[in-house]
């Protein structure tokens, strides 16, 4: 296939390297800036540095672009887009996103299947993009309207990369289950880190510290479009889990070991059912 | 020296190996239940399985068991520990262990250093114990009221069983620092696996998820009873964290994006900061 990657951060640089390392694929890059685009020729990530409008002849299109940019460059580019071809994004929510990208692929004439590759790292950028960053990975497809043979034609390109499985979702389970698996964690560490004693936590800190700050280190500019664009779902979590917290606390200051034990096993359950 | 290592579970089973593996030390071990004491004979991690009787010629005794049960030991038997020997437990609590041990300390002769291993695993009892569990790990040494020379030994015993640093500190700061770099990962931690959707992650979930959750496959007895004996600071970061949560979702239910992404960007810094 022709390729055309827009948008050469981490995910849209990884996607680009795991391409050129693992298939025989041809890579357009497409980037408003050239600097990356430069960096990626030079490293054989890309075949080509392009513009918008070599979308006439490529047979798959991935977004790597901000959720809001992704449908904006389809707004302003889509009618250069090949007839036919599949267009995949690589978005963090999906139900706004994937019902603009659907009536646009309607309009002009391209499929859309829904991508979000579950991987990413605490830096951002084409110099952290990483041909391996998608290794065992969940890649959760979308298939919105799309044909069969679409679906599949992305989810075995996928595979071909690395990812360790595909999970068909719609939109609306994909939302509400990323808001828990991956919004709320993010918001979580970074509400951690502004403890007045984080400053001071090293020689006092050890695993538990380390994990549930990792994400805090956060890219607030994305984030704050992820969040607020899933703003029901991710609400709803939020809701559940100060509750949750409140009530450990609660039987913490009554002194109710047996309550606060319950609570504790609860979770210790889920894990042991989980097998982690 | 001839070390006493009371309670054979992660804890004092690491000690017994990483002396045997790191020192010339002889190591006794002492433990309710007979089985930990033969495995860790069997497997060269102690010289000779032990009774209360060998304390009063050993000049090093670990307390390798829960809080609660430390103290006691000591009350049962602090008198057939030698003068002028050296104890030191592995609490992850110390304000009132400390002060318990350092009184019984004169009542009996011997001289008490608070120690807190800064390292664990997900996993609890001998099985799991692990002579390289310390390496690298911030080793908290509690003076109390022991001599320099005292401090000084356990300081450079611990090193060299491969802790990656000694970190000085008081019953009161320890517990301050340990409430949020430890209880609070783990409250938080079984708060959020308690959410409906926690079962069916899989999928779509990845480090962030395995990250926050790690730590919830809790022992939730010691842990009720760590957070108990350790009410008032964790009662603080509790309400600092459940605000500094709620205000992020606050900017989000208002759509207030500058607000969020203010909030987002403190974590960032915070974790900038701190170079990690």
């Amino acid at each position: 296939m022709k390729i055309a990657v827009v948008g050469l951060g981490i995910i849209g640089g990884s996607y680009c390297k795991a391409i050129k390392k693992y298939t025989n694929h041809y890579v357009i890059g497409i980037n408003r800036s050239p600097l990356p685009l430069e960096k990626a020729y030079n490293c054989g990530a890309i075949d080509k540095i392009g513009t918008v409008n070599d979308l006439s002849d490529v047979d798959l299109v991935i977004l790597g672009v901000y959720p809001g940019a992704a449908v904006q460059f389809i707004r302003d580019n889509g009618d250069k887009i090949k007839k036919g071809a599949i267009v995949t994004d690589t978005s963090g929510i999906k139900t706004e996103i994937c019902s603009d990208l659907t009536d646009l692929s309607h309009k002009y004439g391209f499929t859309f299947v829904g991508v979000h590759p579950m991987a990413g790292k605490e830096k951002n950028g084409f110099d952290v993009s990483d041909a391996d960053l998608y290794k065992g990975a969940s890649c959760i497809v979308i298939p919105c309207d799309a044909k069969e043979e679409a679906v599949k034609l992305v989810s075995d390109f996928n595979l071909s990369l690395g990812f360790g499985g595909i999970k068909i979702s719609t939109p609306e389970e994909h939302d509400r289950m990323i808001s828990f698996t991956s919004q709320l964690p993010h918001i979580l560490a970074c509400a951690y880190v502004l403890s007045p004693n984080c400053m001071n936590h090293k020689g006092f800190s050890a695993g538990s510290y380390r994990d549930v700050s990792r994400v805090a280190n956060i890219n607030a500019e994305l984030w704050s479009e992820l969040f607020l664009d899933n703003k029901k779902p991710l609400l709803k979590e939020l809701d559940t889990l100060i509750s949750n917290i409140q009530s450990m606390e609660d039987a913490i200051s009554n002194n109710d070991k047996e309550k606060l034990m319950a609570l504790l096993s609860k979770g210790h359950e889920i894990k042991e059912a989980l097998g982690e």
